[in-house]
């Protein structure tokens, strides 16, 4: 039996996205608030929304750029954020997280996207899509804020396994240059291994071994290499995409994150410090707005498993409807470019004797 | 032949600090002017200055504070930035480096202070200090601005060696409650094991087996062990001391470091964008670059070798004067409370069968 396609139930032209509706610290309003305004400014996405009816259907009645074009799947239950992933997986069948991925796995969309439990929809995601061909290791990639033109660099794996050896590394680099392509636009993305320094002699073992393999597939693969990045290159300009492993990425992106968050409690501090920064506050308050948009990791969604057979986008359980619209987005655009064929397609070649997915 | 305590060279109740007078990017002069803030604030230190003394000479006669209280020791040659440290230790006798390393070798100080090149410093301090008995990897310290009432919290290791075993972390654990017990007036130290999530089932083997090395110690070694932390908690107030080996450490903190050098590269930019905002900026001036001073991680100072037989403190290669100064400070603190001793007896306690170093 051959595969379908991607989008086999979409309509011609269009970008079905399914989206667990339940997930989420936010609720069910702010999902379905955030799908309208993606569907408002893309007529070519229709949608799939999974959860309670009875909770959905109102809440998309209200919403005219939703009518239509978009599908309420019943789903009973609901994954909360404080259940185990183990647990989700032997007993989750009726919950909007798992009816969600379960549009992806019988190929009804390309793009699953839940605000829910990262753990669970990592573990649901893994069982019932399965790990593509050539794949040992999925990865969890997210958008991290940088100074390079596009504003984001690409960092995987942030959390999906604690362990990478060098060819899971090499998969990365392609998986994550792929993402960077399709998602963010770049023709020919640099991608940086992750290390504590850049001489070539540095580092683990392992690490030495990636760089030959990543470098060995820069030209098959379209991407430049330009070798190892240190923790600054995270947020900076010398690459689009950072490989590393589960364990160092994650840790190193919640860094980044809290260093942001104090700092901008420190600013807040700093503003209301005198009369004359209280003043100024007021004065640059649009400027920091929007700065703050800009440039707090924790407000950029769209994190993105990958390496299974089919795409899930995390978005941020604090997601408000903006993040959730972005999130929908990303999955739209992944979608219309074939993203997860594309990887699947990738990822086999550099497997001798393995077949090709597509 | 018993070891000399520390400070035999230091008169009574004297604290005697070896510099490297030549080291970092802004020259000597930076160096003698943080001597002399430092010496002016604190009667109790004195100085050997180590570097080429007609440089020396000249810069130590203009400061007034200094007089009677620094000796300078000629040393004609200058470790660089560029300089590789397998080099610097096979031929750099006459550096000052080396010569402000050999003052506390000869335990004619306890510390030693150097703004130079970072491998240098560490590869010199190993092969002419020596490990200290009972610890297998030393480590470099650093406090990483943080929301805690002290200001900071101390990361180990951030980039001695690339890897670290369950007794390492636990090592890692006992000098790093020393150090922030001795460097920053904390009495019973929060520490916490850097990982991926904070239940106890995750993260890599090695971390678990630590996890409960580190308990063990925590009654005698006086701290409260509070269990896995993340990233999120390297600025944060879970923990005083954030334990971890030197690869995530190093990538960790250098993650921090960049997305705080590019919230305030968008900060300057935000307050460029309309004339509002750029009369905010000259309002809140004052307020912003008292803030930057705290928060930012490039301008903390006092990274500290530990395990070895003397401390060794890095300052950082930028530092100006008062970056100088408050190296100085944190060392004349640590050899005041006679920290390194310290150490060495408790890193020794947790050897059976191992001789205790005091």
């Amino acid at each position: 039996m051959t595969a379908p396609t991607d989008q086999t139930a979409a309509k011609a032209g269009q970008t079905l996205i399914s989206v667990d509706a339940m997930g989420g610290d936010q609720g069910p309003a702010i999902v379905v608030a955030g799908c309208a305004l993606s569907a408002k400014v893309n007529p070519d996405i229709t949608l799939i929304l999974h959860g309670d009816e009875s909770v959905l259907a109102p809440l998309v009645a209200k919403r005219r750029e939703l009518q239509g074009r978009c599908e309420i799947r019943h789903a009973a239950d609901v994954v909360t954020m404080d259940d185990k992933p183990s647990q989700v997986v032997r007993t989750g069948k009726d919950t909007s997280m798992w009816s969600a991925i379960e549009s992806v796995r019988t190929h009804e969309a390309a793009v699953a996207v839940s605000c829910g439990n990262t753990g669970a929809l990592m573990a649901l995601s893994m069982i019932r899509l399965k790990k593509l061909p050539g794949v040992n290791r999925p990865a969890i990639a997210v958008l991290y804020p940088s100074s390079n033109p596009q504003g984001f660099n690409v960092i995987l794996d942030v959390g999906a396994d604690v362990r990478a050896d060098a060819e899971d590394l090499m998969r990365y680099a392609l998986m994550g240059a792929s993402y960077a392509r399709n998602g963010m636009d770049l023709k020919r993305p640099r991608v940086g291994l992750l290390n504590v320094g850049t001489e070539e002699h540095k580092g683990r073992a392992e690490l030495k071994e990636a760089f030959d393999l990543i470098r060995g597939q820069s030209d098959d693969a379209g991407y430049d290499f330009v070798g190892f990045v240190e923790g600054v290159d995270v947020s900076g300009t010398r690459a689009d995409v950072i490989v590393t492993d589960g364990f160092t990425g994650n840790v190193a992106i919640k860094t980044g994150e809290g260093t942001a968050s104090m700092i901008g409690a420190r600013l807040r501090e700093a503003f209301k410090y005198s009369p004359l920064s209280r003043l100024a506050s007021l004065l640059a308050y649009t400027s920091l707005q929007r700065l703050s948009k800009k440039i707090d990791p924790r407000r950029v969604n769209g994190g993105v498993f990958l390496g299974l057979n089919g795409t899930v986008v995390k978005s941020h359980g604090s997601a408000d409807a903006m993040g959730v619209s972005a999130a929908i987005k990303l999955a739209a655009q992944l979608s219309a470019n074939r993203f997860n064929d594309k990887i699947a397609t990738r990822v086999a070649v550099v497997l001798p004797g393995e077949e090709k997915s597509e």
